[in-house]
């Protein structure tokens, strides 16, 4: 049982870490990938007071250094529910399950389910986790679409299973696909299928796929919490970054703009000093 | 006419003074001191992410450094009251007077009048600004109490005009008092008089004076913009740092707790932000 566990490992996430830390909680920070999707690309940042002109990879790592010396756990683990049992939150990861007293998200920019027929045919085709759902395609043909390189392994992990994987990245970069994937190109526009899957229509063509797993930065918010409340495209919080549910906060990105490092970085302390006070009087 | 007045050079006003800078708006910071009097005394701060283990003047001169490099102009200036014009605002300081289309207050802790008598006597006898009322007590008696280094220079600044000066340190710290300025110890008690003030009463005795000259940290937020809301001993501010009036922002302590320096930063980030936004609007 973890004092706290924070729902994602960039800026807004390892913020709340350091000081949850410094205050000697346990805390557990599950971050989707080493380096934030966002940050990994940026070039040189200016507006971060204090440390001028180092790119976002030198910055994520400057924070990650940090709240790894305060003693929090990080590991590489994508939480895809949360639950709120009576007196603590059970969060289901691809890799385990966790219980936390209170949690603090914050898992960036508030993802929209944007490919159409996505969510009409998710459960029928269309999943966003290979290792929970992947034996279902044994033999089959399937695609991975995928926002970050993490979904490398996501189809690596397919072509072990799978007739025929294609790999259609979202991202710029290098590509080093595992024997059986084919990379391909384009612009997701539609899934379509009556009953389940049947094909996946890109910008360059049309594939006959029976699953299509998709990778994104992040879960929406109220896929992750259901009922969760969104206000302007963000979770809504207050200014003790204190959501509706008792115990859970969150921070960054996905309260909404400015999707800014330093604005994250403060909400992430308010959160998780919010968090601290929480627990001592829960 | 600047873009931009920032009221207080500590992170939340360097924050903010960064991001606007970085926008090429014309921005001025009214710092009271060179170094934020809070941070100025903190040992080792461990909880900035990215910039564990600095002194708090260290830090203080990264983020003033930075802001610096941004191109804003940082002057060591009091604020002594701000009001709001048809289309832009009016500041006038101890040293001169300042125009500004958006104003952001990063003023501190808010300060309690905290010295009883202290505002029944105010302009009878008590003064918050050496310069601007020093020649109504020529010849007289008088005292400076301050929280402040720089309630030396007010002190040295009076020497010069009255037959007496007390100077009641309220920090800690040397002393390095101009000829003619007389340091004594104690806590203020009471100031007395009927009409006006005719005594100090402190800890360790009574001092005949008829003037007293006391230097906080900051105005009470009231005091610099009469009709400023309050809401939980901060300046009432909306998840944009906006308060309710247009083109006044809030940022860092001054808008409540916690009093934290990432917090702070944040703030004065999602406070210029918003600014920019005003500006671009108005």
């Amino acid at each position: 049982m973890y004092d706290l566990l924070v729902i994602g490992g960039g800026p807004a996430g390892l913020s709340a870490a350091i000081n949850a830390g410094r205050r000697n909680k346990k805390v557990m920070v599950a971050a989707k990938e080493e380096t934030s999707n966002k940050l990994r690309p940026a070039g040189r940042i200016e507006n971060y007071p204090g440390l001028p002109g180092l790119s976002g990879r030198e910055l994520a790592e400057k924070f990650r250094v940090h709240a790894v010396g305060t003693g929090v756990e990080i590991r590489e683990e994508e939480i895809l529910h949360l639950g709120r049992e009576e007196e603590h939150f059970l969060a289901a990861g691809k890799n385990g399950a966790y219980e936390a007293k209170a949690v603090v998200l914050a898992t960036g920019v508030p993802q929209q389910t944007s490919i159409p027929g996505e969510s009409r045919l998710a459960g029928r085709g269309v999943s966003y986790c290979a290792t929970c759902d992947g034996m279902f395609f044994r033999g089959k043909k399937v695609m991975v679409i995928s926002q970050l390189p993490g979904g490398e392994q996501e189809a690596a992990f397919l072509a072990g299973l799978c007739e025929k994987v294609y790999y259609l990245p979202e991202y710029k970069g290098e590509y080093r696909p595992a024997p059986g994937v084919e990379v391909i190109f384009g612009k997701p526009l539609r899934l379509e299928g009556e009953e389940k899957l049947a094909r996946v229509v890109t910008s360059q063509g049309e594939y006959q796929v029976e699953g299509v797993f998709i990778e994104r930065a992040g879960l929406p918010p109220e896929k992750l919490f259901p009922g969760l409340r969104l206000e302007n495209g963000g979770i809504s919080v207050d200014r003790k970054m204190a959501t509706a549910v008792p115990g859970l906060f969150a921070a960054g990105d996905c309260t909404g703009r400015p999707w800014q490092i330093a604005k994250a970085v403060g909400e992430g302390q308010v959160a998780a000093l919010a968090a601290v006070e929480y627990l001592a009087e829960n």
